[in-house]
């Protein structure tokens, strides 16, 4: 085979699918992507069998074929490279032949015969969306998944359509995040639960713009999700996903509302007494219009007050700085709401329109 | 004891003190960082018994006092603390109490009767010298040493003030690093080895203003280093240093100039191919006013040539590419010039005035 790439064009590419390159495999072509020149129309494809990622490439077939490369050495090569044309060939031995400028690399690349292609999928489902806001939804909520929890629901985030609306829930058994859209045209319920590791990679490539598009396809088994000149496959998470909505409630007996940079900051110096060793929570005690935090570890006590307006009664409650901190960071509102019912019963952190929802469960305090 | 700080003048003494407390040690004292306010002047010191630092804080003193309290976490806190006063007190049970705006900590701290104070110095001998001339000339030779060296010597760097110069010093086993500066003044001839570690740190807290002066002291057994509201203190590194001038020599039998940003990327792109457990050389072929420069390992092959400008016989030669780009990486020059006398001999890669000597030794080729 032989074709020729932009510099700039090439690294773009390779920047995409590095994403679903597996670093810890004992099998080599697992570890390379698959050039794919069988037509005029020259592709790259990666597959860690969990995540699969497809993408045109904008470059010249000068003779057509197919080789698999080490993904890693080919990529270091190509960015390392002069910004010029970048001529690209190889050989019956599958010898891959790289020229740019005054340099040659010859770089031993593989029989790609065995390379994984991405499964095909029936489209008929399909769901679309702004880059930007899928990326933005998955930051919102992705931090409250544990990816090492042996519970496989847990390592992942529900993808939920109804009546309309877009949601995506992540959940640990602290918490629960959730972040709603309204959907723009009519679409049939569905749920599927993808693995919080092909979201992560995803939100890596996806665009920044908030006109650029991304449609979702919902099969059985599989979420694709195609972007500008790429495809992403993900495997779904097989099983029932827990039942949210009976975990939300709208009872609360304490309503609070703070500022958030001086909540956050508050918190953040009272985590630096707490190490998960100890495990020490932070206590709020609402006194009328203040609430008064504080913490007590074998590192030291630390107390502050902040001004907050109050609906209801008065609490006391403990939690973990940590998971308050988390879902702080990723709200945009400058003042924020708590809603409690009692000491033990979580703390709901959501806007009026219930656009997102942190719930948190509290930690017992004497 | 009582005392009132503003919050940045606070953390920017933190960081310097910051850099002599140790990390690893089982001594909680050596964690801490004395706070010394025996007069109406303020004094932190820090010391992990290789290098010592002191420096004047700007606060005010209501009630005299000492205490060591934990570096970390009196960091962290002032660093999470509002911009505003800090007041910062401690009792007769050396608990620390530490306000700012509504914030209040409580820590427990360290009688400090044991903190390891510095020792006296004798400023009979001294140099004075750019701040930033000195952080400039550290950089540029530092990374030629092996800090894990068995070889103490080589873990340190020789400053050498001979006929009004200084000269810095450092060397593995493979290659030397040197830079030259006249001194302004007379000075005695003078030599001492100082820890790579210690070096490391006082870059960090040089300024990088070149009208900041330093001031080094010298004696048998330390060197302190004077500037701004800060001293450093380091023990020096006992032995004869090794025979630098026996090392360098001006004979050479192929003079090369080069352009030093292709002959940087070139040797940059011919490294992605050698790793460590290979350790193949560069391969370096002058034909008239070319070089060719190339690679071959397991991981495949690279062929390039650059353009240069050559005085004297073609060379065929080889180098560890990480060592040439190391010194490369710290020469300001838009040219380079190569020494070399044969494949087996050393290569200089000198400016006119021999300012920087980078000298490194070549691999054998086949």
């Amino acid at each position: 085979m032989k074709l020729s790439f932009n510099k700039n064009e090439l690294l773009k590419s390779l920047n995409i699918v590095m994403k679903a390159v597996s670093s810890n495999t004992t099998t080599p072509l697992l570890k390379c992507i698959l050039i794919d020149a069988q037509t005029n129309n020259i592709k790259f494809l990666s597959n860690d069998m969990e995540l699969a990622i497809e993408t045109n490439v904008s470059g010249t077939v000068i003779e057509k074929g197919t080789v698999a490369i080490d993904a890693k050495i080919f990529y270091e090569i190509i960015r390392k490279l002069p910004d010029d044309l970048v001529d690209f060939s190889t050989n019956e031995r599958f010898i891959a032949n790289i020229k740019c400028g005054k340099s040659v690399f010859n770089i031993p690349a593989q029989d790609p015969s065995d390379f994984p292609y991405p499964p095909m999928i029936e489209k008929d489902y399909s769901l679309g969306l702004s880059q930007f806001t899928l990326k933005e939804m998955i930051r919102e909520t992705i931090f409250s998944l544990n990816m090492l929890e042996n519970n496989k629901l847990m390592t992942g985030e529900l993808f939920e359509i109804k009546n309309n609306v877009l949601r995506i829930v992540a959940l640990d058994g602290h918490r629960v995040a959730i972040r709603k859209l309204k959907l723009g045209a009519d679409y049939q319920d569905k749920q599927a639960v993808i693995p919080g590791k092909a979201l992560n990679e995803i939100s890596k490539i996806l665009s920044d713009n908030i006109e650029d598009q991304v449609r979702l396809y919902f099969t059985n088994n599989h979420i694709l999700f195609a972007f500008d000149e790429t495809v992403v496959y993900s495997r779904l998470i097989e099983g029932e996903y827990f039942h949210i909505d009976n975990m939300i409630s709208n009872d609360y007996r304490t309503k609070i509302t703070v500022d958030k940079k001086e909540f956050h900051d508050s918190i953040e110096r009272a985590s630096l007494l707490v190490r998960e060793s100890e495990n020490k929570p932070i206590v709020f005690n609402t006194v009328d219009d203040y609430m008064e935090m504080s913490v007590n570890s074998s590192f030291g006590s630390m107390d502050e007050s902040i001004e907050i307006e109050k609906e209801g009664e008065d609490i006391r409650i403990g939690f973990n700085p940590k998971f308050l901190l988390d879902a702080i960071k990723v709200i945009d509102d400058e003042k924020l709401t708590l809603y409690m019912l009692s000491r033990k019963a979580p703390c709901f952190i959501k806007d009026a329109e219930e656009n997102y929802i942190y719930m948190i469960l509290p930690v017992n305090i004497l």
